[in-house]
């Protein structure tokens, strides 16, 4: 993950940095109070505030509030597939459930901006939906995508419509039970909430003919 | 499921129904509309022109679009409710087939106008999101709720809270994956579907610690 070195920082080495740079840490920036508050509430307003920059540049380095928006989603969703990327190993089901326990970190540590980009995404924002189903393709591809290598074929499960179909599937349980699990636990441990979704994607899997 | 009779009988019997009785009609109505199209492409402006019955008698009987929107929501939520109640007999995994059947049959039949409030809901619309999560937890609650008759129970799952939260997290399993196939069915037939559907619930029970 990126950090920012904070405002003050920020706005002392403004000048020598190239404009991708301080593009690339406002963006930085923007992920980050992502984390805190909802899409809506990161506004060219606010980053401007915290970055301590005016807002006509801002509009420079993203031409809308808009165009804004999206890179931090673009950013946000290139965060979460690289901090849940499998690992090496040949135990698959240890390396799915370490790809599990990024997920439900990431989700916890950034739980307002990850609910309102799913809510944008679902709730026909087609831009954001198309960013939102590109990650969620990314994470679920990734089963199939080592195949024979740390895949599912590993598990004795082929890769065809019908196991894409419910690993897909899958994948919104899997939201559902982390963002449900991150406001109230009900009485499950981390351990055993990875447990229980390492668990129903095989069961998924087994469900499909 | 309600029918309407048709424009020119709904026009010539308005005057002998009372203000509530025509209240329903222009609901079912609205409910009909939903089933080829989205939430926003039923308008006031549609409906009077289906109806057959001015724009301002209209607004009468629903103070506004949203009250209006709000209403046929609701009562295509209580639709589906209705249409997916588990039936009776001593085959737990038949009663749950049948009303599987029921909900993928709905989706098929409405699926604009299904797809439209599963993503206003999703979408931040307060009022909607209220009736689709009531319609969430009504259908995940019956397999609770009949516990010790038709209920999961009977299949020897306690109801606790992490059942709970995985019968929660399959519902939304369910709605991906019916929503996908009714799209694209993955080579699977209805059949195929509803077993693969019936399974993964157990998955997800069974996956609950």
């Amino acid at each position: 993950m990126r950090h920012m070195t904070g405002t003050s920082t920020a706005t002392s080495t403004r000048v020598r940095m190239t404009p991708e740079g301080r593009r690339e840490q406002l963006l930085d920036l923007g992920v980050r109070l992502l984390s805190t508050r909802s899409l809506e509430q990161v506004s060219i307003e606010v980053l401007s505030e915290e970055a301590g920059i005016s807002r006509g540049l801002l509009y420079h380095y993203f031409g809308s509030k808009e165009d804004f928006h999206r890179a931090v989603v673009r950013r946000a969703a290139d965060d979460l597939i690289a901090v849940t990327a499998p690992g090496q190993g040949d135990d698959l089901t240890a390396v799915l459930t370490d790809s599990l326990g990024a997920y439900v970190d990431y989700v916890v540590a950034n739980r307002p901006g990850y609910l309102s980009l799913v809510r944008a995404a679902a709730g026909g924002n087609e831009a954001l939906r198309e960013i939102y189903e590109e990650a969620r393709a990314s994470l679920t591809g990734r089963m199939f995508e080592r195949a024979g290598e740390h895949g599912i074929s590993a598990l004795g499960y082929e890769d065809t419509p019908s196991a894409r179909l419910m690993v897909r599937g899958w994948s919104a349980l899997a939201e559902s039970v982390v963002l449900d699990w991150s406001a109230d636990q009900h009485g499950l441990t981390r351990d055993e909430l990875l447990a229980a979704l390492a668990a129903s994607l095989f069961g998924a899997l087994d469900a499909a003919p």
